[in-house]
């Protein structure tokens, strides 16, 4: 909320945070006042930014760009078009009955996060508020239930926060949540959707991450878009599964709907960097609707959510690659319970690796192979060395990414516990289908190549 | 070159390996004899497989698939189109001067593997000539020079074989080579462009790199057309890089031409699995022509090829991920004097293995930054993390992908020798472009969407 002569300058023009206004500002002419000048801006009133207050207003021009000023320089506000609710009125629709319940949790990363005007450093929002305040009209679709358990950039998210996240969704199904919309930084975001797409299962409705590439002050932010996408999907779609919603192309309009554990960051920067692999979306959202294609889990409303298994972080993922040795993949591996090895295209090492491998399985160690392709499905039967390695033991991760067999790893060996140990009791859980993550041969869709048309079904070996 | 009855059959009936023929096999009815049918085969005549001529003769039929038939059952053999030349006019061929000479330098894996009859394994071929009776045509674009230094599955490839590689296209290019084409397994061969690329620069024609998504025994083979494609590229274009030439989509027609530096096997099995990262292909091959499209280094034929540096192999790739802690990171990176770390999204790595990231750089171990989401560029400055990194003395890899900054790693510490152990001094080499591997800011149709149409030009941070 604004204070001080902000809040009064507000109220004195009637308007509201959200609504569509044009600002008059007095400018001093460069005649030392000589010649004053007016300054006329059209744009929607934003809410403060930061922890603290500000004594300036904030209005989003229709460039995109936040333009700040001194609530003293502003000779008029008109009002053209009436979006923002009053907090009272926000209170009231919080209070409806008649709206479906949206629970919103806060985890932190670039969807929560706002340039700090006195260093330059873009930081965490530290309340629930402040993301409320962003985009009020939230607030006509839903009734929202508020949470933020933590407030990370998603880099340092780490599996005990991917089970506090699952406790809080199944906390907000148990209050009455129609659908959960989580904010997660992007970069750790698939993982986080990978590993709750393992632990909840039978959901009573979606359970929406979103995140968001440009913070919220840029012109091109996308934090907006993809909350209030999230929040229609979840408020207002029968979709029973862990899913992703992310802009779509790099133009607003579209947001896609991506299965959780077939979903991957492929850009560092683009709004629309994330990507289903190895299927197609799931659907789309618009402003207009929601839109969903691909078949899907429906949600079941009579089941109780409840967390199945937990993580173990005994496990690493590591590249084949020609430094790679035998003595280095022993160091590495011995430290851990569980080896998944992204080897190249069809899932290949060199074979001076076979012999290191053996000997990790030996000592009770899974191996699990994945491709850096990451793209397509792994098949070890087709070489000699594939073959040796198939015989030595090891686990095909078959067409799931590297990083979803990594967190899929990490959910096996917490919920098997003590049977993990064995490698069949592991085998037969990593290689089960438990949300999605294990597609039927691969369809030619499900690889997106833009530079040139894609006109006959491929067929894989 | 067939043998036996085989070699007396094709003779008989005045037909060249290559040539469209019609094959008319006698076949015993189910009557025990009474009643014989005949089979009318049409297809291309096939050379023998494998390292020891076989008693069958192969035609490749319409739909593609390879039909052996023992020669014995051939009542009639009609040549419908004469493409193939019997060896002494291929040999003429091959020695006619207006032709221009292309050295094909074999290295193993799918495009130079056949299948062993016997035990159903793949197999790679082990002479240059079992390459060349693959694609009779290739004697009529050019005269060709064939050596194998290697027959190795390319999951196999050491950084020696990329020195053997180059030494081969350095000789070759002295032979009076007008281009050069490497039969390249395609697990790495996008390691050994990127390697090429560093080592062999001023190039006074184009040097090829291709491979086989499947294998010439197969029906949807695209052995022949990324050979013959390959090879029209290296005798007719005034490209002076080190490129990959493979499937430009998954039909026929059309290969594309990939920036050594900048490509990336993304899919385990498709034939168009090779994309430009970061960069337009150069430019398309079809069976009409060469058609470069994008800016390229022009051949310089003034130059006396040579190797530019060499690789050491003291170099790792890891990649950030949650169960990487300290302890790991130091224990793999002890063993090497380089390591590759590849972040999340902009280049991010948990704010917990910063310490450890400071503790490397201080033992004198360079500790380089790229992205696990491969396209985009790496951006440390944005968040806090990333500029305690950066002060720590990280490099960052700008938009390399992580195999061609592995591979970079591995040059700039072969090259400089001793003095790599300067930080300036590898920083400044490392950062430098040196063959189109550091691109401008990217170009948004560089990053392929197939599932959305692209409408709009993004901005990258």
């Amino acid at each position: 909320m604004y204070g001080g002569t902000a809040a009064s300058t507000i109220e004195r023009f009637g308007a509201r945070i959200g609504d569509k206004v044009e600002v008059v500002l007095s400018a001093e002419g460069s005649q030392g006042g000589h010649h004053r000048r007016e300054i006329v801006l059209k744009g929607t009133l934003m809410g403060p930014y930061g922890p603290a207050a500000e004594p300036s207003l904030t209005i989003k021009l229709q460039n995109g760009y936040n333009f700040s000023m001194d609530p003293e320089g502003i000779s008029s506000m008109k009002v053209l078009e009436r979006v923002g609710t009053d907090p009272q009125a926000r209170q009231r629709a919080a209070e409806d009955p008649s709206l479906p319940l949206v629970a919103l949790i806060g985890t932190g990363g670039t969807i929560a996060s706002y340039v700090d005007h006195r260093t330059g450093a873009v930081c965490p929002v530290r309340s629930a508020d402040d993301l409320l305040y962003l985009l009020p009209e939230l607030g006509s679709i839903c009734r929202l239930r508020v949470t933020m358990p933590m407030s990370k950039l998603s880099e340092d998210m780490t599996s005990s926060d991917w089970t506090v996240m699952a406790c809080e969704v199944v906390s907000a199904f148990g209050a009455g949540a129609r659908g959960v919309v989580i904010a997660h930084g992007t970069d750790t975001l698939a993982y986080s959707a990978a590993a709750l797409s393992f632990v909840l299962r039978d959901l009573p409705g979606p359970v929406v991450l979103t995140g968001s590439q440009r913070s919220s002050d840029r012109p091109s932010s996308d934090s907006f878009q993809n909350l209030l996408h999230s929040v229609m999907l979840a408020a207002g779609s029968d979709l029973g599964e862990v899913c992703v919603l992310m802009h779509a192309s790099v133009s607003d309009g579209t947001s896609a709907v991506h299965r959780g554990s077939r979903v991957r960051k492929m850009h560092t920067s683009r709004r629309d960097a994330f990507r289903s692999v190895g299927s197609e979306p799931i659907g789309t959202v618009t402003d207009g609707g929601v839109d969903l294609t691909a078949p899907y889990k429906r949600a079941d409303t009579n089941t109780e959510v409840r967390l199945h298994g937990k993580f173990s972080d005994d496990a690493i993922l590591i590249h084949a690659q020609m430094t790679l040795d035998g003595p280095l993949l022993e160091a590495i591996s011995r430290k851990r319970r569980a080896l998944v090895l992204a080897g190249t295209g069809l899932g290949h090492v060199s074979s001076s690796l076979v012999p290191a491998i053996e000997g990790l399985i030996s000592k009770g160690i899974h191996v699990i192979i994945t491709s850096s392709c990451i793209n397509g499905r792994v098949n070890l039967r087709v070489y000699s060395t594939g073959r040796d390695m198939l015989r030595a033991g090891v686990i095909e991760a078959i067409d799931m990414t590297p990083e979803t067999a990594l967190v899929k790893t990490m959910w096996c060996l917490g919920t098997l516990g003590p049977d993990a140990l064995s490698l069949d009791r592991f085998r037969e859980l990593f290689t089960s289908d438990i949300s999605g993550e294990i597609g039927d041969r691969s369809i030619l869709s499900a690889f997106p190549g833009a530079f040139y048309p894609l006109d006959e079904e491929d067929q894989d070996p």
